[in-house]
């Protein structure tokens, strides 16, 4: 069955909106932030630079969307750990490597610097935050997680402790991270 | 006994310099960043501008000045707290407790990002951690804190569950944070 013409319009844009982020993440990788033009952009996503600017207007827009893109990935992927199979416990362990993997693999450039100034971050944060506390809320009911503390200000623990990952020399560390911010979570004994 | 001259030239820098820092920092609460010049220093403090200039370039390097000034005393503190009195794990919960309360009172203004750029800062946060480690190491042969993973490890982990003050409300809810990372350091059941 043939594709009405305006979903494939749609998918069209999507196509070139995506080639044209991956581009750009690809050229700033290589060359860094302040050599990559516009013009650079359009040549090598190869598309016209009257068609570049008629998706975004410069280059720090089109990294904003890029990073919101990868926000929107590890949210996503953070989603379904949350929302998978197995019991509250587990599937807290899950999101917790997880981020812990995110904030180790983070890279501290002056991308990074630039982009998690974005109202974008702050929106991914807050969803994180939110994502979590519901997590949160199933393991105390299942009686994994300790009552004595609210589960809001135990998710800002989490969030907190996890960010250390960045400092973490291996993935190993990072594990053992997560299981010390776990243990600070555990029931009272 | 008369003072030395030297001593007293010396006692006098000081004594000018702390007066600047002070003038600075409460005319930038007052006013904001950008309406304080070094004029207005001057004449607040009492000194000629001509002076002002022998001591600080400008209103950033006095800031900057300000906030080493600052660090310093919050080491000190914590300092006396790791090597007072008592077992090691009460000294690490005296130390936690000190630091969480930093962490919430900072201020989250133009002027905090500002300062907390420069290098002083990255050299605190270097001894504050090696301060904490040292601490770990006396709770972990005390047996207070786990020997699972290594004090270094744990003093990241510390420092940045304890970040998460900044976000908390009130100072009961510091304390409460403080538990819960204390928690994660116990040494295993």
């Amino acid at each position: 069955m043939p594709k009405l013409w305006s979903d494939t319009i749609e998918e069209h844009r999507r196509e070139v909106g995506d080639a044209i982020l991956d581009t750009t993440a690809a050229l700033v990788a290589k060359h860094g932030l302040r050599s990559v033009t516009m013009s650079r952009i359009a040549e090598e996503t190869g598309i016209g630079r009257a068609t570049l600017y008629k998706y975004y207007p410069d280059v720090e827009g089109i990294l904003v969307a890029w990073h919101e893109r990868h926000v929107a990935a590890h949210l996503e992927r953070l989603a379904s750990l949350r929302s998978g199979g197995g019991a509250p416990g587990e599937r807290l362990r899950a999101v917790l490597e997880s981020f812990g993997v995110i904030c180790h693999e983070r890279q501290r450039t002056e991308l990074a610097a630039l982009l998690h100034r974005g109202e974008h971050v702050s929106r991914g944060e807050q969803q994180l935050r939110e994502l979590l506390q519901g997590l949160l809320v199933e393991c105390v009911e299942a009686g994994d997680v300790r009552d004595d503390v609210a589960p809001g200000e135990l998710a800002t623990y989490c969030l907190h402790a996890l960010t250390a990952a960045g400092s973490l020399p291996n993935r190993s560390a990072v594990r053992r991270l997560v299981e010390v911010t776990l243990d600070g979570m555990r029931a009272s004994r």
